[in-house]
């Protein structure tokens, strides 16, 4: 399957009745002349944009009896779990320990058999394979498959549906790259892409400064939704042609941006939900005067009580 | 002033570059057939809809060097702080020891001077009238003025913009009454509305019932909110006319409707805000097959990190 405008574009449609067509709502940013576009993606079912990827690789598909199976910091999962639930298809989640209890749990109250085990996300995704292996169950990969990306995709597509004004700029934070990459073959250049990382999570940054995929360890707070150990081969072509800058961020920043978002908007933003907004607070993107800034809030899967803390 | 559609069409167009046109998402609710269009009035600027009205009484109004003055229980209070700081007008809230701290905070954090004293609403009501009197600030009644009716009327005006199949019927929680007051005037009976107070705050219900606005004692969990200790004599008329039906909710249900709505969609609202949406999923108010249903989160503002204690 290739991923293309034309792929997304479909994809849009045939998703249309599945997802949630999440709203858009303008807000003053100090410091930023023009009102910037935010896009409340947290409001996705799942509680994350993941399950448009899910949804697009399970929409028709031909499902074996073992169901399907995913690793995942947790957002994926849950998108999963809850994808499965809906088109009634068995799935098991292998999330490594790092995941937040609060998406453990979510994962489970879906349905799913859960498998916790393993220090990072790679752990977590060989025992996957070891499961798809003996099995034969589908896999279902975070980021790096074409359904994947081509499911992240739609969420662009309906950003610029939803902005009448268009936008000449569009943040959103990066972890394997599945949503930036399926946003890069959407716009193919239309507006200004700007990729958001922390500094204890740059794949796509360190990516493009060697030239090609790099490892990475994954640390800090935005490890357990951010922190893919590399960034997807199939995105990565795309995101040299079309990502336009990563910026990254420091921990502290997305800290002070989930408490503006909270204190301002009233929107429990995740760590990776705040990041891409929290590189417009900072500072670490600067925006140009008269500069129409679009940002996707990407996932709200934390737990309210111990915000702040 | 008079309170009616034309009046809040216009007064909808006046605060059009001024307020948020807050999100409607359709959602799926657990034993109603279609689904649910609900309004994200919590995302409202200062985290409820009273900045409408508060907006609707200070546009273009005659300001004395006093400045306003206010009672509230806490959302009238920070709304009229918020839009006195847009405007550049000096605020002083009154606001009695039962408010929420977040929301005092918030209030200062607009630059407005609070006053906490008193036991209630009433108490808070009797020193703002003090002050009124000796400084000859101007006045914004939290509920009971033409102006602040009118300008919570255009949440009604709004949401009918928004849901394009319409709705058969549209479920509000009502305090003082302003909210639901402008809601009928604005729909004049073209929709079914229904109003949702707590057990421990059934201002409407009780005045429905005597055939005019009668004494209550504002308690429980929405009280800080809701708690109004006798349904305006401005909108009673209205909703003599206008309301279908005031439906009643117990604090347990508020409690389910907050833990619901943050675990299916990822929003934190505050007890008078899940109040309305309580009535739906606790079946107080019974859907019928195939009735479309709107509904109100009306406020956000409470301590996300004592969620659910």
């Amino acid at each position: 399957m290739k991923i293309s405008q034309a792929t997304i574009a479909e994809a849009f449609e045939n998703l249309t009745p599945f997802v949630r067509r999440t709203p858009v709502i303008d807000v003053e940013v100090p410091g930023i002349e023009v009102p910037v576009a935010v896009k409340l993606e947290l409001l996705q079912y799942s509680g994350s944009f993941k399950a448009r990827g899910a949804f697009a690789n399970l929409l028709g598909a031909s499902v074996p009896d073992a169901g399907v199976a995913a690793a995942s910091g947790g957002n994926h999962g849950a998108a999963v779990a809850y994808v499965a639930g809906v088109l009634g298809i068995p799935a098991r989640i292998f999330v490594p320990e790092i995941s937040a209890p609060a998406k453990i749990a979510k994962i489970k109250s879906y349905g799913a058999e859960v498998v916790v085990d393993g220090e990072n996300y790679g752990a977590a995704l060989a025992n996957c394979q070891e499961f798809l292996a003996e099995t034969g169950a589908l896999s279902l990969h975070a980021y790096d498959a074409p359904a994947t990306i081509i499911g992240q995709g739609t969420m662009a597509a309906e950003f610029e549906t939803q902005v009448f004004d268009g936008v000449d700029t569009v943040l959103m934070a990066v972890g394997g790259g599945g949503l930036i990459g399926g946003a890069a073959a959407w716009y193919e250049g239309a507006v200004k892409l700007v990729g958001v990382e922390t500094e204890g999570c740059p794949t796509l940054h360190n990516a493009l400064a060697a030239g090609e995929p790099v490892q990475i360890t994954p640390q800090g707070l935005a490890a357990d939704s951010l922190g893919a150990s590399q960034i997807g081969e199939l995105m990565f072509p795309l995101a040299q042609k079309y990502v336009s800058v990563v910026t990254l961020v420091e921990d502290e920043d997305i800290r002070k941006a989930q408490e503006w978002l909270w204190r301002n908007l009233r929107i429990i933003a995740e760590p990776g939900g705040a990041t891409a907004f929290s590189a417009l607070l900072s500072g670490a993107y600067k925006v140009a005067g008269g500069e129409r800034v679009g940002v996707v809030i990407c996932g709200g899967n934390t737990d309210p009580t111990l915000f702040g803390k």
